[in-house]
């Protein structure tokens, strides 16, 4: 957890380091100068110097001190452009589907998917609530739901929000089965078949594949691996288009990995406001986030109920509980009666297994692991990256969740990657999924949230892969010329 | 057609009490003895009084054998006009909103919902199994499902569609969340918004609502309380309107209670492939019918894929879990897209325990227990019946589930009617919701799953409550004439 001083300057060192401000080979501070600069303990700058240790971004030369490894380096993510391009109906349905249809028991290290690390012992406790919610004496677990879920979980997930600013009350909130459901509920709830949703880009297959379904279009709005959504080209497209809704995961964002300012949330909620639009708020990362306290949901800066605010527990807790919830502002009617005619109610099991969990305090412990875990293995991960991976990739820099997106050069196509990459049974996300016309076809999303030896082989074998075909593709090009 | 013996001697025992052979309350020969004296099977004379129990010419007591019944004469229900309406935007959804809002864990006695009796012996390994699901050490109930869902599901349901006269291949069953989302999935995988939907009237609420909030329009064609949808009439309206589907409940019809001869399916599938329409069949009632072997589901006389069967777990296990499925036929690619964009995959965890339920034999059993005690509650509520409600009101003869629909007087207002039943913690299920205009406003439907003395109170209260009414309205017709 960020709450701890020596990883408040931890990040702060690795932040310099990364801008370039100590470079490779530099000598660092000693820790007794550090403290000082900082004013915090011995302890607290030894620790800080352990974690950058750890991270492998410095080293220790014993009575000489620390310096910085010799990171590669990589190029930066292009800025995006001013313009955004017409609204579209999405495709690529066909590479979705596929990655979805890989039985998760299986060898195959999936690298692609969205899936948080279930196997923690922070989440035992929760197997024990779904144990006993089966074995209920009063058998609510069997019985319908309401159409809002349970009233023990919405009071939970109420009083968590006010972590990301929120004060939600429980009334205001609908149990889906997973965010999944949220978005869909949201879109449908805002939108008619034909409408326009501005999207950020690259951007969630899933909401993509939603827009599809329901026959609306995305405009996709040039979006900066930093800083987010360029507001500049969202501005123009508002004024050029009718947009209805604007779709948006601001928080740990998926797949880039940044965070929206809470400056740049507001002045999203003012462009929103000024062309009257509505803001579907995917902020089923949010939690990850490894600021304290973690930023402010959109929605906690919106006393219009403009913001309609979706979120599950499916990547801080487990996706196949299928637990998600919207709390959908002034579009509550429309959002409930959408829920209805998609899936009736949510199962309950779940519900109360969940409602437990969180009530009995096992939930912020074992956030605080998770935060703690990815945030380590984005590292390790970086470290094989920096290994194994043509110095000519982009790589982003993630402030939450675990996915990291790879751009490579303009010729590789990730499609082909990857069904290189079955053979070894490995798999990544190909960049087409994250764009509603096939873009990013050179990009691809890996997921960190499990490393161990055998996924640091994967990783490896994807760089090396990449390599390989980029080589390929530069004898070609030279034979061709 | 009178073949079997069992439906001869049922015959010849009709006759013999409607002559007044045996009279009112009578006790009649025990199984045994009638057997003897006709030289049958004791099999066979258990199922003429089966019949005759059905016919609720006789009933039985428990450990004291079978008795003529003093029944009330009723009279019969209209037949069905010959003609559809126009093709309608549904309405109706404040009544439908209103009935799922219930929490299960009130006092209330929910005569209204379509909640199958949980508490029961037989469904105890179900909560084993869910207890053992969560603790499972390979944590696969945690994890994402594929988007078809688990395959040791599929595989067990696709072995019980045998009975349906179905031989379903695992990979030609989606697992949904309900029967609801299956529904749901089918609408949007065959129709566009726009789309016409012919469906039974009156029909399940659920998929009326899904035809309102999908933007397509239903076409209701007149349907016989004892035949089923009027094929006259279908075809008529087939002839004169676009219709892309036909939405339909066939085996035991909720809320009808009807089932449709198998020679009706066949002309019903007929009709469909001459004007080239798809059949979106709801079979969720289906396993609940008194028949042996339980009638044929219109899919299994379909070779061109034409059917899309949609069914669950709710009305057979527990609507909680919520776990239902569609075998969409040559819809199939279609379909996962819909399901996917709904909710991306189903909860594991139902799914694994469901599986073993089935495969370590349960469900049989269960389902033999379910018919026979839904069997026998019809009984006791048409006894409450005949003993509280008004003489004009007209009663449904359910073959199988747990659902009767009522008919009262013209004047009568089910939804007043359920107001002043809710001052006594009473509720039932409005006419109106099952009519995508609002028709059967003196219609209701009543839930008999579970008889006790509290819902044999809660059902008289129902019966009073329309004689009061009725003679109220019969009193202000009387001064205003």
């Amino acid at each position: 957890m960020s709450t701890h001083r020596y990883e408040r300057l931890a990040d702060h060192l690795r932040e310099r380091i990364r801008a370039g401000y100590y470079s490779a080979g530099e000598r660092l501070p000693s820790v007794r100068a550090l403290a000082e600069a900082h004013g915090v303990s011995l302890s607290t700058a030894q620790h800080a110097y352990h974690q950058l240790e750890d991270a492998r971004l410095i080293r220790s030369r014993p009575r000489s001190g620390y310096f910085v490894c010799a990171l590669r380096e990589r190029p930066a993510f292009p800025p995006p452009s001013k313009m955004a391009q017409r609204p579209v109906a999405v495709s690529q349905w066909e590479q979705v589907r596929e990655g979805t249809c890989v039985l998760p028991d299986t060898h195959m290290h999936n690298l692609g998917r969205g899936m948080p690390d279930i196997d923690t012992p922070t989440i035992k406790p929760l197997l024990r609530a779904l144990s006993r919610a089966g074995r209920r004496h009063d058998l609510i677990g069997l019985n319908y739901d309401t159409l809002h879920g349970r009233p023990e979980l919405r009071e939970q997930i109420a009083r968590l929000s006010v972590a990301h600013g929120c004060r939600l009350h429980p009334d205001e909130i609908v149990i889906t089965t997973g965010c999944h459901e949220a978005i869909s509920v949201a879109m449908r709830a805002v939108c008619e078949p034909g409408d326009i949703i501005a999207v950020d880009s690259p951007s969630f297959y899933g909401a993509l594949q939603s827009i599809n379904a329901y026959g609306m279009k995305a405009l996709e709005i040039p979006t900066c691996a930093r800083d987010g959504i360029s507001l500049e080209a969202l501005e123009l497209a508002l004024e050029q288009w009718p947009v209805r809704a604007i779709q948006i995961t601001p928080t740990c964002n998926n797949p880039l990995g940044y965070t929206f300012s809470e400056k740049r949330k507001r002045a999203l909620l003012a462009l929103a406001r000024r062309f009257d639009v509505a803001i579907i708020e995917d902020d089923v990362y949010g939690d990850l986030s490894w600021a304290f306290p973690r930023p402010p949901t959109i929605r906690s800066l919106d006393d219009e109920g403009r913001v309609l605010l979706c979120s599950s527990f499916s990547k801080t807790l487990a996706p196949g509980l299928r637990i998600g919830w919207i709390a959908p502002g002034r579009y509550r009617e429309r959002a409930l009666h959408m829920k209805y005619v998609g899936t009736g109610s949510t199962a309950t099991h779940a519900q109360l297994a969940i409602a437990e969990f969180i009530r009995e305090g096992y939930f912020d412990p074992h956030m605080r692991r998770m935060r703690q875990q990815y945030r380590h293995n984005l590292h390790a991960a970086l470290d094989v990256i920096d290994a194994h991976f043509p110095t000519s990739v982009r790589v982003s820099q993630p402030e939450g969740g675990y996915m990291l997106w790879i751009e490579c050069g303009a010729a590789l196509d990730s499609l082909a990657l990857n069904e290189r990459l079955m053979a070894e049974d490995i798999r990544i996300a190909p960049g087409v999924m994250f764009s509603a016309t096939g873009k990013y076809r050179h990009c691809l999303r890996l997921n960190y949230a499990v490393m161990n030896d055998a996924i640091r082989y994967a990783l490896k074998r994807v760089g090396e892969l990449i390599g390989e075909m980029e080589k390929a593709e530069a004898r070609e090009a030279m034979t061709a010329g």
